[in-house]
């Protein structure tokens, strides 16, 4: 569970790293500016087990939304090995903990969307964190259209971290209750705003116990 | 992992009974006609490991929607043991698979709604597992919207099998989408139904490796 052991290694959500870069040349020397740009989001992680992370999100649906994956890039949870999996969810229950106590909250949505035809848009397994409290959202559910819709689309959000500009939703094409606009209208959150979370995270994780 | 271990003992999903009861006399005797009633519903248990188990539901909102509990009775992922906690989800992992074959799907949903203000009807932690195809829903995200709606709503469909009569739901007040008259339109499943997909899973569960 030290998140000392695999400090260094580079973390990748899908495509996307989550880490920061080490500055060596050999790595600099394959660079692009797209590149470049990623650099400024890989900050996102606040908690690392040896098969697991946390990281924060672009755009969260509720404060304290956050997502746990496993380090292994792989989409569904069927290719977990039962170790990745145990690790997984201990690592979710751990996080789920911490931000219900830190958020004030009284409940937590916890959910997976385990392939595309379930709404999953990053293909590398990711659970939910959502702190819930009384009346933070009505109907109750609305979360969960917040979760499928564009607001949930962390794919979506992280091309446009990367690339600065609006990205296209794959989702949009159906779902007449998120047009585009809506989506434009919220602001991502900037490099500085999830690095700052991510930190202050890290340290509130340090809080709870093991188990 | 062998359901052989505790087939004998009750299994508990919140207050309802859904393990087949001893007819032992010293239990009868203390039996009301109203827990005669719920016997009829004790057959949704398709698979047991020694600390969780999976149930059908009277309800499904998509075929192959089941449930996965640990034995013991708490309201929270936080109150279970790290123990249970991947015994749990490492059980969602195998149900998940079979479901996912079994039914010709592509996806799965996996969502738990823990605690009250995230969802969460019957006070005892489960997990939804709900197999999903392209198309099946439109929107997509429609599934949320039903597993928090009456339809998701797993203690009054209890509670109606338990009594025989309609019951209130609690979710109904606010939600204009899935107004009473559209939960009451759909006919809960029969005992017999239950019995007979249960049967069915466990059959099929047993094609499954223990991974």
């Amino acid at each position: 569970m030290s998140s000392v052991k695999s400090a260094s290694a580079p973390i990748y959500f899908g495509s996307f790293l989550v880490t920061p870069q080490v500055n060596s040349p050999s790595h600099l020397s394959n660079r692009s500016s797209k590149h470049e740009k990623l650099t400024e989001v890989s900050t996102q992680v606040f908690h690392q087990t040896p098969l697991s992370f946390a990281l924060v999100n672009l755009k969260p649906i509720l404060p304290g939304h956050v997502l746990v994956s496993p380090r292994r890039v792989v989409p569904r949870v069927a290719d977990l090995t039962p170790a990745e999996t145990s690790d997984l969810f201990l690592t979710v229950r751990r996080v789920g903990r911490m931000v219900e106590r830190l958020y004030g909250a009284t409940s937590l949505n916890i959910a997976v969307q385990d392939g595309v035809h379930a709404g999953q848009s990053v293909p590398h397994v990711h659970a939910h964190i959502i702190p819930r409290k009384p009346a933070d959202l009505d109907p109750i559910d609305a979360v969960y259209d917040m979760l499928d819709g564009e607001e949930g689309d962390v794919g979506k959000a992280q091309r446009e971290a990367q690339t600065g500009l609006p990205a296209d939703s794959e989702r949009a094409k159906n779902r007449p209750r998120f047009p585009v606009v809506d989506n434009e209208e919220r602001k991502p959150r900037t490099a500085e705003e999830m690095k700052a979370e991510a930190k202050m995270l890290e340290r509130e994780m340090e809080k709870e116990s093991l188990d």
